[in-house]
């Protein structure tokens, strides 16, 4: 049977990145602490570059890999492991992966203690070759109150979700806990948000959050004060997307730095 | 060329509905009281019955429809006589088609006066036949306040962005405008949202959501009783969804109702 | 502190289901046939119908209901288990639970045999009450190719991936299984797909398509064929979507069957 | 009534960009040849930077500039000026506006000569500042039919739907229509692919497809060999995605350039 993708092709473009998106498998998560795994379904696109020379890469060769590596325990130090064997897997100069996954941090409503489990977005980005990066990247929901509507209203406040995002790149020993970033990021809003609030809880919430208005700009420029104290952090991206509640629209807010 | 659509088969399944989905065309929406048209992108669905003896619908006669209409304002009651048509056309005994489009209204912010446009997501369904449908779907952005937070705060209440959606099925001779119908969704919120506040603005919002608190069954109650006065509604659904600020999920209700 | 929710209000519409959407929660999902578990993060929708003189529900409860089941394993049968004692939890008449989340199946690529997971979308519908329902949805991705193309054309075929769903109510004592119900569905199509396919693979796979073509109403009409033969099941719903490879639309069928 | 935004702070980090983001608009978009414009809904996403000495932006402004615009035609060019003035009226040192809407090409079914109108999505881009950028992005739809499974399959060869994109930097005095790249495009698939195809058609699409096979690598190649070539380009990113029709999964090549 002939193998058309190594037919030899007239000089053209170098491919930066050609492989398997959409994927979806399973993955068994672990948290770069070391404390806790979960199974769960995750999202996968795994790519290498191709050279100008060569037609095809071997597709089948990309969820091997995923196959071969599904019930093994992977922390983003794992990942990072993945991405470099899965370069040479595909005889390529490199490998970049990316793995979206629902990850479930074990809460407890502020006064009542109640215990519930509250989802954040955990991203894994892995890049090898002459230019590696090992990132995490988490998305937390927490309350955002807006301190111009509460400055200027005789009563009441407006405030509304708010999607709190980073993107941390890490230096080849650090490691950071998908708990202890989630945790960093709640405490740069208003309020945390619980899946599981009585009314004692849902007074709390209410009030913690008025005494601790925060613009967008404030969100992201606490979150970037944080992140940029996080020994191994020697990058990140951080953003704040509210769902404003007195628009159909959100506001948003970017700082991106590198040490 | 062969007909193998036309191919005789043996008795099978009957089809409740088979035809294209999916597909993006312009529209020239007219709200039903003709006032306004707005040239947009729809997304169109278009399903004829399929009779137990015949093989194959004619799938190019649906995509030839939506070329001929598409430059004609087109209203609900147009968008019926459109289904009616096509029943036809398709050689069916009838047709459904539902039209997705986002409509803009013109608002003006409450005490600046400035003027903005504010989305809003319309929804034509039409079904002809023995049974025929004509329903204008809305679904509009408001704000809610939650009352037990504010009864039980010494200070603020946590409030969000809210989805408020009608569907109203309406009597042959009927017609309800789209921005009738929004402003009667947006008057069961604790308020309106709108694209452009200027502070005095926002100071309005806040105090007038903080003296109107609503929660999400008060909101589909609210929408129920108003819906369940219009003239012309033979039936109708309507649900609220409160993307809750002191949660990462949202909160709904909904009632249906025929008269 | 007061309980707002317990307010006594004037007479008025009853509401039909109110209660919490897009919670994401593990699930620990069980195969009805009883052989597998699968832990995973699943979409839940959870309501109860509320009488008109109620004027709120317990929020909080459909949460901790499910934090109190989420490290069972939990088969449609226990599905159905949790949304009667949930009706009972909120002093409701009924109650209605959707869960959705991402199920792996080992399968074999038909020739050279190497094993991976492919992914299906599974959907347990429970409603407790008067009209109780236990329904199994199932959505899986297959191959579709064409008849009219390759009737007319002197090479080739044009073919696409569709997506096959079945929403099947079972009887009280009946079960049915994820893998069962998959492997029907695909065995409705032109060919399965695979995640991990070699050469010999994809060969095969594209000469038994080539040798299969169904239209979208073949696909439809086989599901429902199939479906209706299984044992237990009092109503099903087949859908089938063909992602056409010749358009930037889709076509679909749908036939809804009760026994 | 006091301007909170307006407030000083200690000095911190500086915003890299602050704003509006999933704002629904209305656009009259203009094709950059001039000949033609569209009136649609599109998504905004609108920032600048804000220094490290300033508390807040002012977000009612970017929906003042858009209410401002939105009934002006605005291709590519007027998106920069647009872009360019935003920085001014946010008294900032630059902007960045991202608007993304679809815009609809009238095509003739190959054969038969049938008109309709097909999607595409279109993205302008616009930086204002120190490093300005003037970026028309495209995604069209079209056929991928796979080399491999032709050469080495008995009969037939799996074909599917491809997503291919191209986002094209400009020079400042060049202009690049949206008919004229959408055509580059569908030139790099198996076949383009049309809303209405009659039977004549569709045998010609399936033969053209399978006498023309290109693996992903090859498209995203034959893209960049083209978009090298347009005068006035400064730089792209070419990707092209096929949602495999033997798989559940996509494959996907990236290609970027700067001349």
């Amino acid at each position: 049977m002939i193998d058309v993708q190594a037919t030899s092709v007239a000089p053209q473009f170098a491919i930066e990145s050609v492989g398997v998106s959409a994927l979806r498998y399973p993955i068994l998560a672990q948290d770069d602490d070391g404390r806790e795994t979960q199974r769960t379904a995750a999202h996968w696109r795994l790519g290498v570059p191709l050279a100008a020379d060569r037609r095809g890469t071997h597709m089948s060769r990309f969820v091997a890999a995923v196959e071969a590596a599904h019930e093994t325990p992977m922390g983003l130090a794992g990942h990072f492991a993945f991405t470099t064997a899965l370069a040479r897997t595909l005889e390529a100069e490199g490998a970049s992966v990316t793995t979206d996954f629902t990850w479930f941090r074990r809460v407890r409503a502020p006064v009542s203690g109640h215990v519930s489990h509250l989802e954040c977005a955990v991203t894994f980005r892995s890049v090898a070759g002459a230019q590696p990066v090992r990132e995490l990247g988490l998305t937390v929901a927490a309350k955002a109150l807006c301190p111009c509507s509460k400055a200027i209203s005789d009563r009441g406040a407006h405030n509304q979700r708010s999607d709190l995002t980073a993107r941390v790149e890490l230096a080849p020993d650090a490691t950071l806990g998908i708990d202890t970033l989630a945790r960093l990021l709640e405490s740069c809003a208003s309020s945390p948000v619980y899946p599981l609030l009585k009314r004692e809880d849902e007074k709390h919430v209410t009030e913690i959050a008025y005494d601790n208005p925060a613009f967008v700009e404030d969100l992201v420029r606490r979150m970037a004060l944080r992140l940029s104290d996080l020994p191994g952090a020697v990058a990140f991206v951080a953003e704040a997307v509210n769902h404003e509640s007195i628009h159909a629209h959100d506001c948003f807010a970017r700082i991106s730095h590198r040490r």
